[in-house]
């Protein structure tokens, strides 16, 4: 699975589970990123217990960043340690060339896989639209080592991958298609989706309902929360088979509600970490987010 | 208007009145930008009877074009020989520091305003997340000699310009604030633009309902039909209280309508521009549109 292997094919189930962090990334007072902070953030949450990092996803406020600033990022992962084994990394943009770039970027760089969120600004592009969104994306990357997260996160890129169009790219591009992150909120997509593709990775995008999609066949899941809690999330799925699962679950769901309960929840982990470092500006966010 | 008069104050409804095409992006086949046909048929756009271009919105497939190509793009415009008196430019990006790069080059370029797009990823920002937005990027230019557009798309965008954000910013920022490119769709909204702000230059997002607006104050608009048949709605725009007004109006909105029918009102303006000109890369379009 990691690109500069010649062991042959690893299973992408085993390769992508666990628990991935999707790291907020830190302002300074002018809005400029903090990328020091950024990296030395990430070594946390490695230590916190997740097992990996999904970086420059939502969470990461990645549309608001250039793409410059999303290489330097990734860059500062590297840089402060984090094993690029262990990072996934967000490389979908609107326009072709930034996506080919940055998904070149990130193989360079060696990281186990990439996010793929497909163009977001036009409506209404269905199947065959998404389809090739992704599919110019892998072409132009133009290497068979490449291993792509699917980013479905509908109620924000306005785009839902269909079992349709998985099926499409899984039979295009064989084992390049590695994983779906289902961030559509929704648990009966995620289990739809790992009852359809029995060998992909299916991440889900909430520990909202993490046993139920282990128990469905899900390999775990990328959760903003893991920002602030990694811990708690990583005890649950280290025992989601265990007798106090149950009560592990309805716990951590619900500290999940209560950070979406008043404001959007990147702003609610971003004051969070502000108040638990005192560091006041961990609290920035960049418009169009209000912090 | 002109940034780099000392002319005083020029009325933004005068200087932005008119037909104003938003002017479509040709590819070459491996879907790279064509920079020299775009300059060429910028020209001719000016010759088949626009008053101006609004280069770079949604027609442009700008989300689908990096920052250096945007940039690339209107400096192709201006070396085919357009004045840049007679751009205004599309300078929003998801990414705060793109769209204060893009903003800064079009002054520098001399164009007569930029239209500014809020951010278009996140959703539900409020007027709060959309006042910010715009404010950011005004401020960090930093030049009292900026116009701006704003640029009312909901239905792409996600972000609605309310008539209580539209009057913070003109609170905020006077004269900068120049007018409003409403492509809502909704005659009601863009009528309701023209009651509450008759200071600003008002555009109709389409020629669908040009002599309503344009009797209720609206300056004019800017329609992506303006590439395939600029010379009947110049000719309208000319004679909107003329005797024959009404059944012109009747008959560009068909033939809009008849555009938009079947499939997606810039692969159809494509297609036919391939076939009129024989150029048969015109029909390119970059994912998620599809050719």
């Amino acid at each position: 699975m990691t690109p500069a292997s010649d062991d042959g094919p690893v299973d992408p189930r085993s390769a992508l589970a666990g628990l991935w962090a999707p790291v907020l990334t830190p302002f300074r007072d002018d809005l400029s990123v903090d990328f020091e902070r950024f990296g030395g953030f990430c070594r946390e949450l490695l230590d916190e217990g997740c097992h990996g990092l999904a970086l420059l996803g939502t969470t990461s406020e990645t549309p608001s960043l250039t793409i410059d600033e999303r290489r330097r990022l990734l860059e500062a992962a590297l840089a402060a340690g984090v094993p690029a084994s262990r990072i996934t990394c967000g490389t979908g943009a609107c326009a072709l060339p930034d996506a080919v770039e940055l998904t070149r970027h990130a193989m360079q760089c060696g990281c186990l896989a990439t996010m793929l969120l497909p163009p977001f600004y036009f409506k209404g592009i269905g199947d065959e639209g998404c389809f090739r969104s992704i599919a110019e994306v892998i072409e132009r990357t133009g290497d068979d080592r490449l291993r792509v997260v699917l980013y479905n996160i509908p109620a924000l890129s306005g785009v839902t991958f269909t079992p349709t169009v998985v099926q499409r790219l899984i039979s295009a591009f064989g084992s390049i298609i590695a994983g779906i992150k289902d961030s559509s909120g929704d648990p009966m997509s995620t289990l739809r989706f790992t009852k359809a593709f029995k060998k992909l990775a299916i991440l889900a995008g909430t520990e909202g309902y993490l046993c139920a999609a282990l128990r469905a066949g899900a390999s775990g899941c990328v959760t903003a929360t893991a920002n602030v809690r990694a811990r708690a999330i990583r005890a649950l799925l280290d025992d989601w088979q265990g007798a106090g699962a149950r009560e592990r679950q309805a716990e951590v769901t619900e500290y999940r509600a209560s950070l979406e309960r008043e404001v959007d929840i990147i702003v609610a982990m971003k004051r969070l970490l502000a108040e638990r470092t005192g560091h006041a500006a961990w609290a920035l966010v960049r418009p169009p987010l209000i912090g």
